[in-house]
């Protein structure tokens, strides 16, 4: 998929919004929604969305949509820091097959990092998918941070 | 260097917006600035950084601040899409030496992507310092079409 290109309304992440996709939620506000990446690259990857926005990517979304989204991914980020204490904190928003994107309504990625483990993300870690009830247990973990 | 300590006054970003270090700017408004890295991922990689948050990282900035460094981070990704024509666009921002951050000032990137090229952040690329005249170049190319 390219950088042009009409919505989805039936993308994942539209889905999860509607409920009609489970996903482990980790916050929710007015106007945003977090939750776990199913296929994370590192133990506590998360995902920011917009709950109203239909953009794409970065190029479509309105200030607004945006400005909402990043004082999410900051709360998230800080409760994931205090709950799994990594010594970095990876933020990643792809647009466009070519930069990594697979599901297309604008997410924001946020991946704890450790000393001497990964620092990109790999093809690898995007194949496995992860347990549901170990991310619940580790969205309980977080939840308690915020 | 952690996610902890103090804002260093004299890092890199702070001497480039006080006119001490040049940069090849692409853009500039009351609360942002934008330039080309000069250790460029890709053709036409990018900064947005803020004129007055002495955050180093996402965990410190305030609201505001990020929210217009999105903004303008969306408006660069906008000119540079106009500009280049890559097939996508990466953003990314890493707090924390473990997660990739090199400068204690916040910062996002923002690094066109071309289908078949590099995906992820190289330390090869962080080696190599692009030329000055090629790059002022390029943000003329850039600059044009905000």
């Amino acid at each position: 998929m390219s950088l042009d290109g009409a919505y989805d309304e039936a993308n994942v992440f539209a889905l999860i919004l509607q409920g009609k996709i489970p996903s482990t939620k980790l916050y929710e506000d007015e106007h945003t929604y977090a939750f776990l990446d199913i296929q994370p690259q590192s133990k506590g990857h998360s995902l920011v969305i917009s709950k109203w926005s239909r953009a794409r990517n970065i190029l479509e979304v309105e200030d607004e949509a945006l400005a909402q989204v990043m004082a999410t991914v900051k709360k998230v980020a800080t409760a994931t820091r205090k709950a799994l204490n990594p010594d970095g904190i990876h933020v990643a928003q792809f647009n466009g097959a070519p930069a990594g994107q697979t599901v297309y309504h604008l997410h924001f990625h946020i991946v704890p990092r450790w000393a001497g483990g990964p620092t990109g993300f790999s093809a690898h870690a995007q194949g496995n998918f992860a347990d549901a009830a170990a991310l619940e247990a580790l969205a309980e973990e977080i939840r308690a941070q915020f």
